[in-house]
């Protein structure tokens, strides 16, 4: 579909496929699920259609996977270990959609020191779909190693307001260029045939601990594909085990498999060092977790990001605390002005790990 | 309840709680679900009832787990790594029940090899529950360090037949004495207050890749809890990744926790040889697969054990491939006559390993 608003949005809400919320006096509607319509994600705002961003599959063999995949040479760019938002002005007001589609108090504050908003007064129909990360990102406890502090935006694809497909990679680069947006960094055009030089940027993204790329036909179809280094796989592992139980179990054993498919195909085997490092990713988080268990009766990580006011730390919190849903508490630990900026630290505890541990360290039974 | 045959018998089959099978013209009923009388695994033949083994809850914190689960001394037995079976004889047949009740016609063909069949004159009565353990072993992978072929027998539990109840422990020890039944070890008997001495005795299993301790109530209750060590957790891993798609990922988190509840309790922490022994229980297995999926098309392990006919071994792969179902392919390789025995081999293959390897391999994508 093309037109603006989706003619079946009543029925969606009806159905509860979409919800209506508001932000700073802002009214808006996003779809909290796929409809025939419409993917996931997308928001109404003033009356314009922002589309959501579609889920990318993943290939795990990389040379198979380029090939039935991709009938025309494809872009390779960097995927940035951050989260998804979608970012645009309407009626004035410049603001970041989560995944959900849900207005994101944090980026929505932090917009100004992300980038230049003067792009939309250039391009009043932008969409910028980007990555946020860094470790003063309050959704992640991992971030990219060469980000120190804070968070940083890397523009990864643009859209346009009311139209659900991406700018082609030309006009794209052209208007990132033209609008001096950070983006991932772009490794070049590739076919099929180039699979070794693709191996070749892998390494040195996997020897420099970063995540993977991320592959777009360049193609009427614009096709993608992600894929991710055995590093990445292991820091997944290693940034979520006090989270350990309220993930699925496939988490787990999906990046172990990842990790054994990269390995095997970039010819490495593993190593006693590789062996050493998967086991310390699950180790040293678990036995973490329950020493903090043993101290304070709970299973925690601190999380510490700088927002431009009181107020959207405030609505962060609430931001956090709802979509956790009942699953995930969040506790807010300190709120204090710094350098400009209010200094925001909460814990996110994880009541799978808390609850089980506190069962078991009781002395109860389990039976699997 | 104590009665011969559960009164809602036709019950149970009619809401296919129970099934009738047949062995070697030998007609009986098995319980595969629990019914509020009896549990799964419960076997009725020639008008008797053997009745199903009970599951015992694991402790994962071995001080407050023994505090919480026993109000008097407990007895400390060795937890051997192989599969659970009820031995009786009826009618003049001795026959080896498995956990679902299912006559199993491995064990049930190497009876005389595993125990002297003579004590069901002595004691016509009597169910033996025992592990049989090995490298012979037709179910597992994975067996005890200490067999270095074939499969042993080792006795844990006494019941007579119509009766829901174990013998008590010094009833069960007179008779393993008098039977000269071969039996798992017995390390004393314990109270809460010695759980030290119960530490050493679990360090030591662990040095030795043993895998753990039943606890048992020296008590009307005769409760009990298991315990198991931290190498028997990554032996576990490492003999199951060629079926690690087609087992629960708990499964392997499961152990990963297990593992470090251990690890802190035996005040242990974590070295840098124990993460590489964890990673690679995971790596070398996966890789393994891996090189075999290229080779072969398949992932699969091959399994060798000895019966004493061709009509035993026939009747192991009909039971494998019903035990199966749709899911694991069990194929033949060889079955040959040697010193008295037929040797079987056959592959069990793995679907989901070879499913997922065969769609990635051929450049499929996931959506994860």
């Amino acid at each position: 579909m093309t037109g603006p608003v989706p003619p079946a949005l009543e029925e969606a809400l009806k159905r509860r496929q979409a919800r209506r919320s508001e932000y700073h006096g802002l009214p808006y509607v996003h779809y909290v699920a796929d409809t025939p319509e419409v993917v996931r994600g997308t928001a109404i705002l003033g009356g314009r259609v922002v589309f959501g961003y579609p889920h990318i599959g993943r290939v795990l063999a990389l040379l198979q996977g380029l090939s039935e995949q991709f009938s025309a040479p494809f872009w390779a760019e960097e995927k940035i270990d951050g989260y998804n938002v979608r970012i645009t002005r309407v009626d004035g007001q410049a603001v970041a959609l989560t995944r959900g589609g849900y207005i994101c108090p944090f980026t929505t504050d932090r917009l100004g020191d992300l980038l230049d908003l003067s792009v939309f007064d250039a391009e009043p129909d932008l969409v910028i779909c980007a990555e946020i990360a860094g470790p003063g990102n309050p959704y992640q406890e991992s971030a990219p190693p060469f980000i120190e502090h804070d968070v940083q935006l890397f523009t990864f694809d643009l859209m346009r307001l009311d139209r659900p497909s991406f700018l082609p990679h030309h006009e794209k680069t052209r208007l990132l260029e033209r609008l001096r947006l950070p983006a991932v960094q772009c490794f070049g055009r590739f076919t099929v045939n180039q699979v070794p030089a693709i191996q070749e940027v892998l390494r040195q993204l996997n020897a420099e601990g970063r995540e993977g790329l991320v592959f777009k036909e360049d193609s009427e179809t614009n096709h993608r594909a992600k894929y991710v280094t055995s590093n990445s796989s292991i820091a997944d592992i290693r940034s979520t085990t006090s989270n350990f139980l309220d993930l699925p179990a496939e988490y787990f054993t999906n990046r172990i498999l990842r990790l054994v498919i990269f390995l095997r195909e970039q010819g490495l085997g593993h190593s006693a060092e590789l062996d050493q490092r998967l086991g310390a990713a699950f180790l040293d988080g678990l036995l973490e977790g329950m020493q903090r268990y043993e101290r304070e009766q709970r299973v925690y990580y601190t999380y510490r990001c700088r927002l431009r006011t009181r107020e959207a730390a405030e609505a962060l919190l609430t931001h956090l605390k709802r979509a956790g849903g009942h699953k995930v508490q969040v506790v807010q630990r300190e709120l204090r002005q710094e350098g400009g900026y209010w200094v925001l630290a909460f814990d996110r505890i994880y009541p799978g790990m808390s609850g089980l541990l506190g069962h078991l360290l009781q002395g109860g039974l389990v039976f699997d």
